[in-house]
């Protein structure tokens, strides 16, 4: 069996520039661990099969909700459960932790998901 | 269906002192998304049924192996795949993110685990 690495976030986002493109970081029990950065707003979505886990490393995240909107800021977290509508938006550059099943669409339908890369 | 508040990681972690004693801030596809605060030695074990997530927001987090140490500071990640034998370690007052299975205990046996609080 192989042991992981220990993974510097910090590292990982240097790698890239692109938004709303997770990268995948390290596996837990079947579900992707991801960096992503986001700016701007993301399509309307739900996941029906899996919760959706954020937490902002940097920035300010909104997750827009039906009936209200979740307002993040780094060090805080949100669980989207499955089944529930809803659309990021960040203002500004903000770097996020990010944790799905693994084979999770990013936008909830494979036609228009991202790709999702390793790091 | 309830969906979940939004959770500042340093206000759960203001509300209690005690060491390798996990609480639960949310819950996420069947897992706990717990904060713990580390200082010392904690036992070796194993966890058979799931992998074991820590991510360090505050310190440093030794997690020995049997064959090597990895090292953790803020803002990095080690995942213990299932079945590996690991001993957490903090020489100063550390704080993670943990997040395993719900009702995993946290030594690997029920009968010497920490009872999992809410808070």
């Amino acid at each position: 069996m192989r042991v992981n690495e220990a993974v510097n976030l910090n590292d990982k986002l240097a790698a890239f520039t692109d938004y709303f493109a997770p990268r995948t970081v390290a596996t837990f029990n079947g579900h992707d661990i991801m960096v992503t950065k986001l700016r701007g707003e993301f399509a309307w979505h739900d996941h029906a099969e899996t919760d959706d886990f954020f937490l902002v490393l940097k920035g300010r995240l909104e997750i827009r909700l039906r009936d209200r909107t979740i307002a993040l800021g780094p060090g805080e977290l949100f669980v989207v459960p499955r089944g529930i509508e809803h659309q990021p938006f960040a203002a500004e550059e903000t770097h996020i932790l990010l944790i799905e099943q693994t084979g999770t669409p990013n936008t909830g339908d494979p036609a228009t998901a991202q790709l999702r890369r390793l790091v």
